[in-house]
């Protein structure tokens, strides 16, 4: 029998006359994705200007592009960017888009030796949650675990804090409701590697990335194929962009194409993640379980074990 | 003298007007992969939804697309994951398609410090083939090495276990007979890294890949380009894709496109593995030997080692 | 509130008719590169060809293109590269370009245990200046941290040293005043890892690369691309490339594509950076501050440290 | 002053109407490159196949379309690959190509404690000699180091045996005359990383690569583009292919392209490496000396050391 949790996601009626949802979305990790990875980045200027390029000029740049086409998005903003580019955050809000939380300090919830503790996740979580508040007013409907680690704990947590949704997980193309213990459940809304910027252009030297930097014309070719592919089959594409990687000036102009195209296809409905979710929450889908840890008592024989 | 065994493979005569052959294979590796890579994956929910996509979104996707243009194709199965995700290896089946032997939890059988001892390999085989008996009924005729790293003992053990073939070798253009010991023989039909969907597209952070990751165009094309060229030389082209990864939409769509070209090339014997292996054991050919080790001795200053 | 300093650039009014500026620029490593990185490099002979190829050939050949088209451009050259290589530096000069401080052998200021100390900071900055004075005559008025890697001591070194301006941060499209301490200021000239030939074509096994290597279609479309986007924002292209590398036939052959399409652009104001760096500083703009390091305090657990 | 070696290679005259020169070569690394980098691939049977496809399958298909095009080619054979595969090397022989040297395991010259000792690399040099001649009955006119690392002992151990080339360096376009010590000299023809199949193509879990594979269409492209900047200027194109590479079928076909092209330039002397060096040799050009170490005393804070 299929463990209960283990099977596919239900297929999404969309509003009106959409017959696939689409949505836009920037996690705004600026300096805190370095300082979180490697606090020696602290000391090191280059690295932080690359990053605060995000909130003080990618960012600016990709919300002209939004206005031009009168897109609002989803803005994942870590708590420590809010308190140290308060201004970048407002713009956010007072552009009409959403904000959400995406941890204090950009924070991986999994490191080499396991997850944090559950206290250590909640009080990260609150931390996000007081920055939010304090800079830009905001709480938030939406989480996105950094680098979508989320743990086992994660969707009950979120619960508690009466988020809405999570978007973290990458096992459907659609959303679903996703149990959070105790009969409460987060609209799950997928995401996926391939449908992320930084794998295309990241390169932090000591930080992140071999080197390799894609070109716009690639990156936005490929999120176009996958968006249309999407779009023939009733899905959700969730693009997830950085400013301080996609608001380059090259980038921005092949990511305004892309929005463009989308925003111009009467059949998809393209909004931020909230009201996604919000449409979701609507269908009173029956909830699926976060994918469950397999059996212990496998064969680990270190020998064995190889990654490629 | 050439020792016995590195004599190139011999041209193979395909069935009826066809020249050249073709099979599109398929590693539903799932959650298996990971947990064997990295035991500490199963506390990492979102790297398990990656995994699950396969199984629960991609492997339908696939399914679809292949009965449209009516291909029946061979997919590796480890036993995990048909104890994990039973109804899509029965969809499998269903499908018409061919089930094959992938290992149980997709354990590479060649670790840092060596092979597995024989024993260990035995149990991992028996282990597969119970699961695949108890799940969907199944015997199965192939084998493929997880990470196609088979070992010196495999082509016995396999001969051994009544296996007609195995695709795991990567020394010739079209398949041939495998010494398997005592007398006892295996179609190989190799297999190449060039042609396998996880060098384009896998990224699981902290388990596998380097962050990049191709377009579809790109990888779609690269594998249409290596089939002409077997075509023209009476080869024989086998894909390898898993699910988790080909399965994403805009993947799908362009590997739909190569399938559809391949399906409609009349002098193309497009088929199973099994039904091809099955075609080679009857053409009689002469068993060729493993790459046998080289003999010992050879200088190996550790000074003089290199990797680029 | 924001911090001082974290406020974005203003934007620049361009000299004459032109709406934005751009200037191509060359980093002369040469062996001191390699031998800084590693000084192994000094006993393999390949390697070290392989970075003299820079002032020996690929120096000259850049030196025609930038004459064919009338184009004069900056040129950051370490200390060592003046030393070893006096005929080139000279013939750098001679073309009429800007030549500009680079480190005495490219040594990278911060390592893993932290930014080496200002007076270490201090004789290097002292060791390139004697360099370039005792070769080429010149005192330069640039400075380009080795790897783009300020410390935050360097803006107050460089002023004290009476350098206009640095090229080493990443925070905006166009020039600034860079806060130096005392008073004092730099023009900063931003950069970035997008518009550099090293992460597209550098491969030296054992030092840097992980062995692929882009074809110069891709990388002078992608900074094409980026120039044009620049361009229509008012903002400052610069590029970066090294003579060991894009001084290759093929890749002199497409950025000289790029050089003539942009000197062809009555628009686009094309000058050594010295030349923008004073308009810069001609039109009195408010220095802007180093990224701050933030605050400490953070949780630092390195369970939670990840990179990707 | 310049120190003596490290003025740039002349210009050289090629014969007749030709005014620039190409060369197609390969290296037969088969499994020596493996067991050289890891003798625990020994036990690995489908690395070694992976390896064995070269002699076995790529070489034969790459005798036949260089002789569909009537162009002879030199190819570097380890003296390991001569006693494992040496029906394969007499194939070469007797396709009309040059045989030269490439060590006997391939044997990387310089590891991480550095160069071998000079007796060491003797000893190499004449067990490829002797497996050479006991095979082929070749004695080479060429070398190649493996992975083009020489040592600083290399021109004068070559040129004590007889060798008139050497083909491992990067620092001209041009071939050159290189001191050897002692009023010898060998003519050096350069190469570079991006004329090489290797970085394009190669994936050898464990030993080398990331993993990622490049399109045939890709490299082939870069690679003419190489060659039409090479013949525009009086270079000398020398293409460094595998046939454990560039022996799969549709890399081969993007080979042939390549090769049916440079081979239809009436402008373009196409011959064997041999032959070009023996020209050279005829043009009594003044030696150049190997790039000289640096002197010593340089600052070496391990501090300051970082590769990127």
């Amino acid at each position: 029998m299929t463990p209960a949790g283990m099977r596919p996601a239900d297929p999404v009626r969309w509003p009106g006359a959409a017959t696939s949802a689409a949505s836009f979305t920037f996690d705004v990790d600026a300096e805190s994705a370095v300082l979180s990875a490697d606090p020696g980045t602290a000391l090191r200027p280059s690295v932080l200007s690359h990053q605060a390029y995000g909130p003080l000029t990618g960012l600016p740049r990709l919300l002209r592009v939004l206005a031009r086409h009168g897109v609002r998005a989803t803005f994942f903003v870590p708590g420590f960017t809010a308190h140290r580019h308060p201004d970048a955050v407002r713009a956010i809000a007072d552009g009409g888009h959403e904000i959400a939380h995406h941890g204090y300090l950009h924070e991986t919830l999994i490191g080499p030796s396991g997850p944090v503790d559950e206290r250590t996740e909640a009080d990260i979580l609150d931390r996000g949650l007081d920055a939010l508040a304090e800079v830009a007013g905001v709480r938030p409907d939406g989480y996105r675990a950094p680098m979508w680690e989320l743990t086992h704990a994660s969707p009950r947590l979120l619960a508690e804090r009466g988020f809405l949704y999570d978007t973290s997980l990458m096992d459907a193309d659609v959303p679903y409701e996703l149990d959070a213990g105790g009969g409460a459940s987060l609209v799950e809304i997928p995401v996926h590697w391939g449908l992320d910027d930084w794998e295309q252009y990241c390169f932090i030297p000591g930080v992140s990335g071999t080197g390799l930097i894609e070109s716009p014309a690639k990156a936005a070719g490929m999120w176009r194929d996958e968006f249309e592919a999407l779009r023939a089959e009733g899905g959700c594409f969730v693009l997830t962009a950085h400013p301080f990687l996609s608001g380059r000036p090259g980038r921005a102009a092949a990511l305004e194409g892309l929005i463009e195209h989308v925003a111009s296809c009467p059949d998809v409905w393209l909004a931020p993640l909230g009201d996604i979710a919000r449409h979701v929450r609507s269908l009173n889908l029956s909830p699926r379980r976060l994918p469950p840890p397999p059996p212990s008592g496998h064969p680990s024989d270190d020998d064995r074990k190889g990654s490629r």
